[in-house]
């Protein structure tokens, strides 16, 4: 069963909404909240980090590559490339702001993760 | 804003799960349940459309190709090309089941709707 699911080739956009996400040192960073698609072709441009919250305020969103994503099976959560100083410098937003999405932010995005745009 | 609203080139996954889905004649069909997405490129596969499930009886689900979903702002849903008598013949599961997903599969929903694989 367990083998059957990795290597499932698609996934719920249900189950990835929630997933836990850890940085490779293994502390929990937060969780998924939800994707931003291209509505023109269908591909998912960013999973959207949500991170913080403490005693009642706001979290920050830090937009990822999809491809940065890597499910490990035995955390049940995603692992991303993010040590401490990574995630201090890394592009985010107020969970109440809504960033542009446009090329330029998208190319920002993806070279901060070394990711191709 | 709506005009803001209407040109922006993505869309969160969850305003997408949940939006009403009719039929060209403007009939409800019922909603999209959930989006079903390529694990390896993060191409949407599927948007799955949940419709049925009167009297506690289970819902049937219809995937559907991305880019036959189009959104209807007067309606705020999205409208599809299944009148009733293409809706009797449209591939279908029923909620417990889960279809599985492999390159045969697509190829004969996206054909269906004439969708390109």
């Amino acid at each position: 069963m367990n083998a059957v699911q990795s290597t499932n080739p698609v996934i719920s956009s249900d189950r990835v909404e929630g997933t836990t996400v850890y940085n490779p040192a293994g502390d929990k960073l937060g969780s998924i909240d939800h994707l931003v698609i291209d509505k023109r072709s269908g591909q998912v441009r960013y999973a959207v980090l949500e991170f913080g919250g403490f005693l009642g305020m706001g979290t920050d969103r830090y937009p990822l590559p999809w491809s940065v994503l890597n499910y490990d099976t035995s955390r049940e959560g995603y692992v991303v490339p993010l040590d401490k100083a990574r995630l201090e410098g890394a592009p985010r937003y107020a969970e109440e702001e809504r960033p542009t999405y446009d090329d330029d932010y998208g190319r920002d995005v993806y070279d901060y993760y070394g990711a191709r745009w």
